[in-house]
């Protein structure tokens, strides 16, 4: 399991703007429609796997083009599960777009990593967009661009790279756990965005534990390092974590409401169930945004409070030696016809009235509570 | 009564995100609809209470395990409240879910203490989620998850532990008091919802007696102490009492609107009234949360203030101070012709100068209005 | 009238969050619908005036009980406006219930001056709750709870004391002025609420004063007093009175659209005149929260400048007197060989240079415009 | 044309509340309904001013009061467009009431000062009123409250003093320039809204003026001024021009809603226009309240520099000097044995160690960059 | 392409208020429908290009007046597009307007470069107006105002000078690629919609560029320079982009909604998609804003940091100096009767005694971590 590893966020930079990349590459001559992957998980090969299930069977397949996958998976009384790792293949792409016969744009918006969550409805299938929010294998916090079409029978899904968080649901469809085995395709979208949703929660625990760890930065270890960078950045991972969460809020309330015979009246229930759950994340996010915000307020009063213990310890030394050194500098003074001076004890007098004035000025800090 | 003993707040930590434990369970390959206590009140037993009134009759009985409540619980012209407390023994909920046909995905609700407060409507009967926000037997702010179930004649609710809001309610109906013997299962929620709602302004009460003395702290014993934990303390619990309260008003708005035979139209009159209610503790908490947020700025302000006071006692010292120690300087320089030096009277014409420029300075502080 | 006496401001604390006194009664096993005054302006007598007119006559009389004043009124083809003053006799209160035949839970509402404004539609009446902010005889600001019921020819106001802002309302209805003696008990409860209305913006006045009395404290007098707290207290006025004013304007709203026989149609231009004026009350409380909220970054800027000005004067200070002392001190080292201690005018030379050093100085403060 | 002379902006106070003034009058017995001029522009006279024109005609008249100027008036072929400027006698507005049998609670809007933006739809008229925003003959910004009543043939507009937005539009009708002459009241009615809306630009174009001269003074001069005051007032500004540009957006866009005979549908264009005119207003002021209250924060930061300069260059002087006159110091003691005192260049060879250390600390700053 | 070149901003100053140009020429007697161009981009020429195309052919013709284009332009069963540059030739546009019988108040939008983004529907064509944000061919940033009339058969577009957007968009039509030379005008103006929307992304990363150059200079080289000028005038291009995107969105979403004949039901899943876009932009816009909000806090804390850094240097340097200095005054008296000043080894245990408290501060400096 990825939170058994370290966690570690990847230094994040000012998120490039959704679609400047393919802003860039349609400058040059491009046309709408045209796939163009905007992502940076470039993988050499694209990996189908596809899942065949019914109440009794279950097999699942695996291969490395298109036509070879298209080949494997026998429709039937099945729900088959064709899950794309890779897009930066367009041509692969392009095909299985032909073979399902999918409209252009979804095609484009498939391969375009910065398409914000979304759904469409066509009339043979739905097209979700939506995020996977997850830790990697090496434990860094990953976005992840999903696309879902939902037809009769089938369920597609992509995915920018190998590894997911669906491993869970492949296990209890393969120990027919639960409903699934005996549920359609519909079903199976409901859990694929069951599982993408389970991963939210763990994304917001982690941010809960960085803000925990500021906090105590702040408070306990008094450290003199400047967190406002930190801060900063904690901000953007919780604009980019909301940027993924309040659209697909959105869609599955929209999804919930679809009059679509492509899902199931009982499956709505679950759909519902979802919703809540969405909408519990969207609520914990906007709590860790005010969280974060007040950080910022915290960390300023923790600025201003140690200035004032600076200039506490400079006031007090200033303001018990300096009067001090006046009263030495008077008896430095070459006079021809300084008194004191020639007292026998003047000396000690003088001292007295230092050792005097010290105490005066020590409590009057100690009643001010400076000290 | 709680409130007699100390009150106490529980040192909060962020708030674990709810359903993050249910999450990592669930990525244990289980299925939604599978029951996960996700609560910290683990009870080795189920305690059942169940109450049975009619005009005429009272009875109450409890016991250990669902069997034995089910036998004991007699159908009627009478109200029955079955009233189950512990939500860790996860088969004896699915017993009772078996029993009165809930839905898992209820059942799943019940024992997931971070599900928000919602209404589910179906066609035998009700279902809501809430929040119990109560002082504890030892005085400790406590959030308790509630469920309920509403159905003809019935009503369940489902607590995490032993203690509750509801003594006062349990009195009435023992003794009659008020229409409650005379009203269906559909008055008995609202009562229950209503003792909750009690205790919210309890809470609140609470909560502005904290604002109350985080603002004396701050203008009249003018601690040093830095209060910006503390402030971020409260901020989380009118956070947490707003996430407990708003998702709740929304409910109670649902099920006035709802056109349901389950409840009388006599009712509605009562639930009305309750949503009056909600929506004055709601208002109530918005304005603690504008009086919190502001305690920052006043801290702010007050640190400054402090920071002012400082400072003016370091100027005022050095600008005495320094000038003086210069004269002093002056006539303790070793030059051969110094001719001051010679005058008979040159140290006490020079402290008399040093008298004045004292006096000039002190006078100019004062018109300052820094003394 | 009040605004000629002395305006003072009670102290005020935290709000006690509304329906804290009646939540903790019930806890004492009361029932919804138990009558409990929760406000703090105990009267012994309950006084009630009733004021009975009609195109021709007009008749006042009041009486110290419910029973007596129910024969006093006599319905005929007159307007007759009960006005019970004192809520703290919850027997008279219920008699009074009882004979008009109003539901328990609008006479718990009658008493509970926590209830927020509200209007309830019943069958044989309506039933509103709001807010009369005015100068009492002593000149304090002064919230009181008013319920009003409106019958066929009848209004019932009740109020927590005597005193009120109806005085002009009497006379016009004595003097015959205006529509009131020719109109139903519809145009007086416009005019019940007008009345309130208007007291509104001499509230919203004294607001506008306060605010701007503490900005010439900023800006003008430049006093050193903290006046955090007193914007702090300022801030809680506002939100005192928005809580007041806001809910009002959608009870007006709502009784302008309904559709009941009660309300006669010539009544609503003046109903859509009411909203008006309320509207405008609830934006000039919108400017003078965000002229508050202002205050407190503005004290913010006005302590930085304080602050400033302190710096100043001993940079200023310091950077003259440090570097002169240590001019003085070099000639004041008995090193055996300092030739310039020996030059005749030596001392001199120093001074003049001391002297440049000085200007110097100065010239230099100058010109970056500290003094 | 007033943007020729210097631009004053009126020492604003808090704007009384709006009905302030009503209300304090009212309070002496006063009916609703009943006429009181609560603006400060008393005006001994009423100058009314009647233009009549048609396709083919065009007349002006004037007169000092209703009834000459009614007698004037002749109904044709003809649009008339009654002006009354002054508002303070009040019972010349009640013949006009009278004679055009305007609702007396259009009357009292028309004399109050205070009453929102708004329209009223009576069977045989409309009622909008507004507000004039311009810079008076002397050049001081002014805001003047208008009210305009539409009857077929006729337009009546109301305004407080003489001086007004609409000489270009008189020119207009005068030179039969444009449409004007061949359409209707309603257009008329549009060309008069249009004028007040295009004043609505001058004014915030002064806004922008005053708010890139604030930041200039806070960028470039460095000036030393508070301009936290010049700030609060520019805010003051900000919402007072917002009061009268929100709530006139409502209007024209209920009046492009509004299905009334008195309305050409040709107009529907223009008015359509012109609501998308005081959009455009209304966003810019939304950008300029940005701006402002943005000011008060760059302001902090001004102040807060500042103060790093003045602790950067005490820091210095402290630093550098508090060292030397330490060394200086130690050789000014009269002990006996004091080797150094007696070598032959002792004091050069400290001179040297001075001006090394002075070299170093000096360094020291230049590679902090605090010089 | 622009974003090779070094790119600039233009220094901003407060955008005018949209109209106010218009606003003064108007007072100078216009009329509502006369044409002023408000814009700065002055032209002597109107460049009108001319491209026919159908699924065949495709023809590009160039003039430098509306007479000679009309007679160039051949309608058959070809789009045309008439791409007019320039204007400020008020008579040009006129002259075109009358040919294709558009409405005087859009040509008066057509010429007004601050009417906001809209869409106007009219029996004939639909009047769609947007803004253009690029890099022109010097690489400063500019805004351009953009107006498109779409009829059957033709779209025309006016901008105000030569150079846009569209090069990419004319090479597709030349060399018929993508869908372009087969679908209607309806296409053609969803292809200009979509390359404007295209460059909004270039602008959003240009911008997000900049903030990451300002947290940059705020984190890692710690300059000295003020940027809080930086920061203001990043807000207001936050905001002026905001002000061009945002009521773009609006306009594509009632495109998109229109039920015209002028658009083919084919185009509306392109419109669908144009949407998305923008969307994204907008939201990526609200993040920009939100992080530039936040760049003026990390610049207060990170000023607030500094003149801590500063204070500390100063309170270390006078705390260890000053009872030094102290010291050495002490033995500098010139007291007839100082013991110490005659031991043999006085002065070096006085040095000694110095050592040990400089080493005693250190190390308590060290222990506070100020060193």
């Amino acid at each position: 399991m990825a939170q058994k590893k370290r966690i570690k966020f990847k230094k994040p930079r000012i998120p490039k703007i959704p679609g400047i990349r393919r802003a860039e590459k349609r400058l040059k001559n491009d046309v709408p429609g045209t796939l163009t992957y905007t992502g940076n998980k470039e993988q050499k090969d694209i990996n189908i796997e596809i899942i065949e299930y019914g109440p009794q069977q279950h097999r699942v397949s695996a291969s490395k083009t298109i036509n070879e996958a298209l080949k494997t998976s026998k429709e039937g009384e099945v729900v088959t599960w064709i899950n794309v790792n890779g897009l930066s293949q367009i041509d692969q792409i392009e095909k299985l777009g032909a073979h399902f016969k999918l409209h252009p744009l979804i095609l484009e918006d498939i391969v375009d990593t910065n398409q914000r969550p979304k759904i469409d409805e066509y009339p043979e299938y739905l097209f979700v967009v939506f995020k996977m929010l997850y830790f990697d294998s090496q434990g860094v916090f990953t976005t992840e661009h999903i696309s879902l079409v939902l037809c009769k029978g089938h369920v597609i899904t992509f995915q920018e790279s190998d590894g997911d968080v669906f491993d869970s649901l492949r296990q209890r469809i393969a120990n027919a756990k639960g409903r699934i085995r005996n549920a359609g395709s519909d079903y199976l979208m409901f859990a694929i965005m069951d599982a993408v949703v389970d991963h939210y929660f763990i994304m917001t625990e982690a941010m809960s534990d960085r803000i925990e760890t500021l906090e105590d930065q702040l408070f306990l270890s008094h450290t003199e390092n400047d967190i406002t960078q930190e801060i900063q950045e904690l901000k953007r991972e919780v604009l980019r974590i909301r940027k993924a969460v309040y659209p697909f809020r959105e869609v599955v309330s929209r999804i919930e409401k679809l009059d679509n015979t492509l899902i199931d009246e009982r499956t709505d229930t679950y759909l519902r169930d979802l919703h809540d759950h969405v909408a519990q994340v969207a609520e914990s996010v906007e709590i860790y945004r005010e969280m974060t915000w007040g950080l910022m307020d915290m960390y300023m009063t923790t600025i201003s409070n140690r200035m004032n213990e600076v200039m506490k310890v400079l006031t007090i030394v200033s303001s018990i030696f300096i009067p001090l050194t006046f009263m030495a500098g008077i008896y430095g003074m070459n006079f021809d016809n300084i008194p004191e001076l020639h007292y026998d004890n003047g000396y000690y007098y003088l001292l007295g009235a230092m050792v005097i004035v010290f105490l005066v000025l020590l409590w009057y800090f100690k009643r001010k509570k400076w000290l």
